[in-house]
C-alpha cells in the first residue's frame, strides 16, 4: 500500500514536472541564438519590493538562530528554473549571480532530476561514505567519466573534498610536504621532528609560507585566510601566518587600449613577487607555494594577462614553489573555457588547481609529484561526496550536448559589448568594464552608487552581486543566452535612466 | 512517454525494495532485546579474504587517480543494509567502525530512502542554496525541527557548515572575534586593526591562542591541525600556530577502581591547564578559548570524569576564555546520550558545541554572545547543505521512534561486560576496556597485535576501527542491538583464541 502510494505521488510529481522539458517558449530577439533555454521563464515577474513581507517575517524567525545580516531574501527553489530565482513573495527574479557563481546549469534542470529519481542512485545518496577508506565500487569510474574528463593540462590526479576552504587548505598542505619531501631527500623524518610537531613547534611543524596576492580570496578557515586578502572584515580579530603578499596587477581597461601600462604594472608586481620570495627565504620562511586565481573575483573582478601567468609560473618554477591555481569561481565553464586557465594557452598550467561551486563540490588536480608520500597525511572523514559527483557527471553532459562553453563566449561578447555601451552612456555612473565570457564585472563610482543600483535591478527583477569596494559581478549560469543578455542590458538601461 | 518510463522504474524499485521495510526475521539469542532491527541481515557472510580480488583490482585503478594507502576495500553499498556493509566481492561485514562514525542508523534505512523517493524533497537536492545569502523558506522551520530540536542546555542559535573541519574553524573564528570585541569594549576597530588585518599582522590579526589537549583531534585544516594532537603524521610538515597544550589525563580503566589515582591525574592536568593560560598570557599570546573532546576518539579513546569536564569549565570561566566542546565524533547518541557532555549533567556546558559526522553535515551551537557582530565574518558560499537536514530530521525521527539512545545504553553495557570477560579471559593481548554507551574500546598489547586482530576480524566479517597506538574502538550505529554485540562477541572471541 504504502508503496503504491509513493509511486503514485512520484507519477504525479513527474507529470507536474512535464513542462520542464516540454515549454513552448521560443525566444526572439534582435540577436537571440538559435539554441535555446528549454526549462526557463519567459522574464522576470515582480508582485514586491524585495526582501517582501513574507521574506521579512522569515527573516525575524530565522533571526533568533543565525546573524541574518547577508540574507537577501528567502527562495521558493521549487519554483525556480532555470536563470529565474523566485522567491517566497512570488517575485520572480533573472539570477546573474546565481548563489554565488555555483549554480552551473541553471535551477531545477530536468537532467539533473532525472539523476534524482533514477532508483540506481538512491543508496549514494542515502549512504555517505568515508571515501577516503572505504570507496563505492564506481568511484573510480565515476570520477574518471567526471572530474577526470575535464582534467587540466599535465595532471592526471585529483582529491576530492567537500568545499571551496578544504580544496585549498588540503592542497596548500599538500605543497608543504612535497616542499619538505624535496629538502628531506632520501631521509626520513627525524625524531625531532616527529616529537616537535606534535606541539605545534619547529623544525616538525615548519616555518613555510604561501605567497599569496593582495585583494586575492581563497577562502576563511584559518590557513586559507592567511592567503586571503579581499576585505578586512574577513580578516580581522583572527590570528594568522606571517606569509607575503605580493600586489596584484591593478590593470586600466580595456585592456587592449593600455597594453603598455598594464604590461609595465604587470613587470612590477612580478619584481616584487620575486623580492617577496627571497625576503622571506631570507627570514627563514621560505615559499613553498603561490596561490592565485586567475581572475580576482571576491576581490573586485581584477585581471592579468595571459603573459602574466606565464611569467609568474616560471618564476614559480625557477625559485622551486609550488604554482596552485585558485579555480574555485573561475572553474566550470564562466570565461568560456572549462577553466580560465586554459586561456593562458600552456601545456604545463599549474602544480595545484583546486576548485568547488560549479563542480558541485571541492577538490583539487595535482600533478604526480604532489600526492602525499603516505596515507592519512590528506585525509579527513568524507573526502567530498559521490551524490555531488553523480550530478556533476550529468552537468558536464549537458554542457557538451548543449555546447555551452561556445554558448557562454558568445552571450559572454553579447554581455561585455552592452556593458561598454552602457559606461559610455552613463560616464559618470559607470566604468572599467571587463570580462571574459559571461564572467564580467563593472565598476560603479562608489558602493554607495553600487549598492542602490543593485537594489533597484533587483526590485525591477535583476538579481546581480556585488565584489571588491565598488564592482558589480556578473556570475550567470552556463545557461545565460543572448536572450537573458539582452532582457538585462534592457532593464539595466533603465535603472541607470532613472538614477539620481 | 519519457514520465511514464521513469516512474514505472521508479515502480518497479519501490517493489524491489519492499524487502527493506518487510523483513520477516526475529533474532533470538541469550540476551536478544525485543525491539529489532527490521531491515537487517541476518550475520555476517564471507567468500573471500578482504581485500578480495575485485577490490584489489579497483584499488589499482584508483592507485592512477590518487593515494590508495588508506583504502580498506571498496564497497557494495546498494546492498549493504543496517548494521551490515557488504564489500564489492560480495562479503557481507557486521560493520562496528561506520564510516569513521559517522553512519547514524544503519545502511539504507527505509526512512531515508523514503526522504529521497518524496517528490516534495526533489529541489532540495538539486539546487543547493548559498544559505547565508539565499536560504529556501523552510529553512528556519528545518533547523528548529532538527538541529535546535536537539540543541545543548543553554543554546538557542547554531551555525550550519558542510564538515567536521570546516566547523570547528568558524568556531574558533568566532571565539576570536567574541575575545577581541570583549576587549575592545564600545570602540570599533581602529584603522590600524583594519590596515594591519590585511596583510596578516598584528594588531589587525592579533596573537590569540586557543588551548587544546595533547591526544586531541579537531580536524585536519591549518587551524584545526593546530590543535590536533593525535599523531605526528597528521602534523609533521605543515606550519602550525604557537598555542598551548596541556596534558590529557590518562586514566586508569575500570575508572570506579582507580577513584583516586584518576582524580589525582585529573588535578595535575587542570593545574597544567591553568599554568598555561597565564603562561600563554605573559608570552603575549593570550587563550582566547580551549577547545576539548569528551572523549578523545582519534587519540585512543581517552576518557576523564564529569568532575573533570565540570572544573575545567570552570576555569574557562574564570579566565575568560571560551569552553568549546567538540562533539564531530561523540555528538548523536553513542553514548547513550544525544551529547556526551550531557553525561557532565551541567545547565551550562559549553559556550560552544561542534558536531558532524552522524549529524550528516556540520555546524556549530553556540551561546548567544557567541555570535558575529556583523555579517560575512563567519560565512562561506554554502553554509552547510539543507539536503543533509532532510536526512537528519528522519533520523532524529527515528531515534525517538525506536528508543535508539536507551537501545544503545542496553547494548553498550552488554558490550562493555563482554570486553571485561575478554579481557580476563585474555589478558596477555587486552587491557583498559572502557567506554559509555557503544562508544567503546579496549586496548591489544601493541600496535603489530591490534592490527593483526583487527584483520582477521575483518575476515571472520566484523569490520573494526583502530585509535591511538594500540586501541580498537567501537563505534557501531544506533540500531546495533545486544544481538549484534553477542554476534561480535563471539566471532572475537573466535579470534583471540586463534591468535598466537
Amino acid at each position: 500500500m504504502a508503496t503504491s502510494l509513493i509511486s503514485r505521488q512520484l507519477a504525479f510529481s513527474l507529470q507536474k514536472n512535464v513542462w520542464l522539458s516540454a515549454s513552448g517558449y521560443r525566444y526572439v530577439s534582435k540577436a537571440a541564438a538559435k539554441t535555446q533555454v528549454e526549462f526557463d521563464y519567459d522574464g522576470p515577474s515582480m508582485t514586491t519590493t524585495v526582501p517582501g513581507p513574507r521574506s521579512q517575517e522569515l527573516m525575524k524567525q530565522l533571526g533568533q538562530i543565525q546573524n541574518t545580516g547577508a540574507i537577501n531574501f528567502f527562495c521558493n527553489y521549487e519554483e525556480s528554473k532555470g536563470n529565474y530565482l523566485v522567491d517566497v513573495d512570488g517575485n520572480r527574479m533573472l539570477d546573474i549571480y546565481t548563489q554565488i557563481s555555483s549554480i552551473p546549469i541553471g535551477y531545477n534542470h530536468p537532467a539533473l532530476l532525472k539523476v534524482m529519481t533514477n532508483p540506481n542512485n538512491l543508496s549514494t545518496f542515502v549512504n555517505r561514505p568515508a571515501l577516503g577508506i572505504l570507496p563505492p565500487e564506481n568511484f573510480p569510474d565515476k570520477i574518471t567519466e567526471s572530474l577526470l574528463s575535464v582534467a587540466p593540462s599535465g595532471m592526471t590526479r585529483v582529491q576530492t573534498m567537500s568545499c571551496g576552504a578544504c580544496s585549498n587548505e588540503n592542497a596548500y598542505k599538500a605543497i608543504f610536504i612535497w616542499y619538505r619531501n624535496k629538502e628531506r631527500g632520501p631521509n626520513t623524518p627525524t625524531n625531532e621532528e616527529l616529537n616537535t610537531s606534535m606541539i605545534n613547534q619547529a623544525p616538525g611543524c615548519p616555518e613555510l609560507s604561501i605567497l599569496s596576492f593582495m585583494g586575492g580570496f581563497h577562502g576563511r578557515t584559518l590557513g586559507c585566510l592567511a592567503t586571503t586578502h579581499s576585505k578586512a572584515i574577513h580578516k580581522l580579530d583572527i590570528p594568522s601566518f606571517d606569509w607575503p603578499v605580493a600586489p596584484f596587477p591593478r590593470l586600466q581597461y580595456p585592456l587592449d587600449e593600455f597594453t603598455r601600462e598594464n604590461a609595465e604594472e604587470e613587470a612590477r608586481c612580478l619584481e616584487e613577487v620575486e623580492d617577496l620570495i627571497v625576503k622571506w627565504r631570507q627570514k627563514g620562511k621560505p615559499v613553498a607555494g603561490i596561490v592565485i586565481e586567475p581572475i580576482q573575483a571576491e576581490g573586485g573582478d581584477n585581471h592579468a594577462s595571459p603573459d602574466f601567468f606565464r611569467r609568474l609560473r616560471n618564476i614559480a618554477r625557477k625559485h622551486g614553489c609550488a604554482f596552485h591555481v585558485d579555480e574555485v569561481q573561475t572553474g566550470g565553464g564562466g570565461t568560456g573555457k572549462f577553466w580560465a586557465h586554459e586561456h593562458w594557452g600552456m601545456d604545463d598550467p599549474a602544480d595545484v588547481v583546486s576548485f568547488s561551486k560549479k563542480l558541485l563540490s571541492g577538490g583539487y588536480y595535482h600533478k604526480d609529484e604532489l600526492q602525499a608520500d603516505k596515507p592519512y597525511r590528506i585525509f579527513n572523514t568524507w573526502m567530498g561526496d559521490p551524490s555531488k559527483n553523480l550530478f556533476l557527471s550529468e552537468v558536464l553532459n549537458v554542457i557538451r550536448r548543449e555546447n555551452l562553453l561556445e554558448e557562454v563566449t558568445r552571450s559572454g561578447k553579447a554581455l561585455l559589448n552592452g556593458l561598454y555601451e552602457l559606461q559610455a552612456q552613463y560616464p559618470s555612473i559607470l566604468s572599467r568594464a571587463r570580462g571574459q565570457g559571461t564572467f564580467c564585472a563593472i565598476d560603479a563610482c562608489d558602493d554607495a552608487t553600487r549598492d542602490r543600483i543593485m537594489l533597484k535591478a533587483r526590485d525591477k527583477g535583476v538579481l546581480l552581486g556585488g565584489c571588491g569596494d565598488r564592482t558589480i559581478r556578473f556570475r550567470p549560469a552556463l545557461v545565460f543566452k543572448e536572450y537573458h543578455v539582452n532582457l538585462f542590458l534592457n532593464i539595466f538601461n533603465d535603472v541607470l535612466a532613472q538614477h539620481k
